[in-house]
């Protein structure tokens, strides 16, 4: 073993090492970007349930006061609990960041930590900028590393979370690259986050963003006061690899370091439906924004898809349940077709209750289609084709679902989901209140790198 | 998965139904014992440098006030802070307790949570007691469950601790069965450890009991908040033993629940050496006492043990560290025939620096004994000759060693144990401050059961 090469101890040094001139500009302003969709996501889940349970017994385990806010209850605390309460919120409306290679949403996980750390030590926005970097490189990278057999068993956002966590505050410390490396060995010996959950729809998801990044968030700070960690915590033989993972690959912890940008491979979620419906949905906005449609101009929509939508949304026909209809392709092309958005206010307000969504989605059907479900997964071709009222037969593709980093957000439209998410969560009591607060964190993420002081409500 | 017998669930029924008056006295009475032992373990740890890089950081995060004792530091905060604290702290000079057959110190996973919850809701010592037993029989059992595939990678005390933790902790939060059951699996999703560590002798083993008992305390917290978690933690197709484990017996989880106390199962650490020399530094202990002799009186002596005692023990000749000090079958011996006692203090001042100890040292030989080796690890006999200086050739053997179930500690061995490691740990400051302390600790331990109100320092 002490000959092979140093795996993390390379990556810790280029988290210890990494500085804002290093950082290409585009990496920046999608860091920005991804910012302020983090906290409008953090926002949105401000008062569910298993978020609520977990700021309740911070609450009552953590102090009442402190320099990092909390921003789902507009209160103070340590940088600790406001990162577990932050980072419970970020992921409940599951509309942060993904990460398709490492099957890993690097935004729950690495802001909480980066603004509660930043917001005690008072860092410039340049200084959360980079140690957010910093966190997506080393967390992206171990996502991958742990492979599919991980993933299997064990949520990658949990468990490649706690070191992403790390590897964010332990920059905004300043911690030396041997630092880093115990931050490293303190955060992957308490990195945990099973799947089981999913089987009584339990809240634990909230829990392992929680938990990633308040342990890993600690994790630094106790190697700043010294506390010792394995140095091979990732690859060495008793280490994450070992007793999580049956096909890692260590090579992929330094793969295109300092010059691959894994940052920029994540996309944003832009639809709150299923993944499958998303490209259908964002061919079917192009078809009506080409032709100048209306819904009422369509009498009928097919969707050509790849099987594996054909297998998820199959057998959702009639939707009983909000969650069941964002798997309802019908549903989903409806709210497109009427209200050009099918964001989470639509779902909980629209889909199940407006009679012309239940009219329209009775207008729309699958089909299975060669092109679109060859290039699957590697690309997600989106194919509608509508006959309209009058008579005619129209089509319209995408190549890459809006969100996706060939097709990004722009700020228009990041600025858009976020007012939406704001006034979804509700989290300043008010529509005005909310779409102030909107506008706030908007004016915040695009002056980031030339702020001095980083408060949310202050 | 359904028609399984619901393990998980039978041993949360278990737990949370648990009642004072059902536990036999002689258990009850084993577990003052072990609280004793345990709060001297804490305060023994109090100075060492991994303990207070961790209380360090928990002064920054947690409250600088609180219902709960802080003991190595005398100051108070929240429950989840002096449980992490005090259970870094309980571990670390290896003095605290072990169960055999699941390679799992239960009392620095257990103590810590109960003590801090206890202190929060002023329960009663009966609570405490109760709560305790629960955390042990249900740490214990999940511990043998995992089996040594698990402990081949990850370190049981953290991870089956965690949910010891929770266990504890839900019984004095009165969680009835289906919220213990939610304990188990936000405290499974989160159970962590890996012996990666030891490879650098990094700090991890700190960080470990200390991230059991806060993150498995939380648990219980948090079901009572609400929070949901999954059903199946331990047996399901993605829970712990899927994750972790490839040799998992379900069947452990419950074995002899009610019935069969695993915490009579538990050994007591008395003399502060590697485990292969107590035996025969029993033995010699019987032999000298037994002949009324002093160290000048032994001209030779011969430790008659298995193999593995040789193999582990052979290397160290002349010990140049206190730790090296502690595998010398020489010193260990000469402790113990010139001052009876092979413990913390003996090994830091006298091991190395005295020359009656490095004479004595020179007068030990080992020898490999079938009857001793086959016997164990079944067994771990002690059987010592020795040589005096008026040409005696005396014998002695023990059939289990000191602290061991059949061979427990008396009261007064266990007092006189605490005396010496408060005042190794120098918690209170003066020899007369930690003599009082101790004394504190003696006397609150044996009257636990009656006692309303559990505070150690007030």
């Amino acid at each position: 073993m002490t000959d092979a090469p140093h795996y993390s101890r390379q990556l810790a040094r280029f988290a210890a090492g990494l500085r804002f001139e290093d950082i290409p500009p585009e990496v920046i302003e999608r860091t920005q970007a991804l910012f302020l969709d983090t906290l409008a996501s953090i926002l949105a889940g401000a008062r569910m349930r298993p978020v609520q349970a977990i700021q309740r017994v911070a609450d009552v385990m953590g102090p009442a006061y402190g320099p990092a806010e909390v921003l789902v209850s507009q209160t103070n605390s340590s940088p600790f609990f406001a990162a577990q309460v932050n980072a419970a919120a970020a992921h409940v409306v599951e509309q942060d960041d993904v990460h398709n290679g490492s099957v890993f949403h690097p935004a729950a996980v690495v802001f909480p930590p980066a603004l509660a750390t930043a917001q005690m030590l008072e860092r410039h926005g340049r200084d959360l900028l980079t140690a957010a970097v910093a966190g997506y490189e080393v967390g992206i990278r171990i996502g991958e590393f742990l492979g599919r057999s991980h993933y299997r068993i064990f949520h990658t956002t949990a468990t490649a979370g706690t070191l992403a966590a790390a590897a964010t505050t332990g920059r905004l410390l300043k911690l030396d690259a041997e630092q880093m490396l115990h931050a490293f060995g303190s955060a992957g010996t308490q990195a945990a986050g099973l799947w089981e959950f999913l089987r009584d729809a339990a809240d634990s998801k909230q829990l392992h963003t929680a938990h990633a990044a308040s342990c890993g968030l600690q994790s630094a700070w106790l190697a700043q006061a010294g506390l010792t960690g394995a140095s091979r915590i990732l690859e060495g033989s008793q280490g994450l690899a070992a007793g999580m993972s049956s096909d890692a690959d260590p090579t992929r912890l330094i793969d295109g370091l300092g010059s691959r940008w894994t940052l920029l491979e994540t996309s944003f979620k832009y639809h709150a439906s299923c993944r499958h419906t998303h490209p259908a949905a964002d061919a079917l906005h192009t078809l009506m924004r080409e032709h100048g449609l209306q819904a009422a101009d369509i009498e009928q929509v097919t969707a050509h898809v790849h099987q594996g939508a054909i297998d998820v949304l199959g057998a959702v026909t009639a939707p009983q349940t909000v969650h069941q209809s964002k798997f309802s392709m019908g549903t989903v092309l409806a709210l497109i077709a009427l209200f050009g958005q099918a964001d989470l206010l639509r779902f909980d307000g629209e889909a199940l209750r407006n009679p012309d969504v239940a009219a329209f989605r009775e207008r729309v059907t699958m089909q299975f289609d060669t092109e679109v479900d060859e290039a699957y997964p590697r690309r997600w071709i989106g194919k509608v084709t509508a006959r309209t009222t009058d008579g005619r037969t129209l089509h319209a593709r995408i190549d890459e679902p809006k969100g996706d980093p060939g097709n990004t957000l722009t700020r228009e439209e990041l600025e858009d989901k976020t007012r939406r998410l704001v006034q979804y969560g509700n989290p300043a009591g008010s529509t005005e209140a909310n779409a102030a607060l909107a506008e706030r964190i908007i004016g915040l993420a695009w002056n980031l790198p030339t702020l001095g002081n980083i408060r949310i409500f202050a």
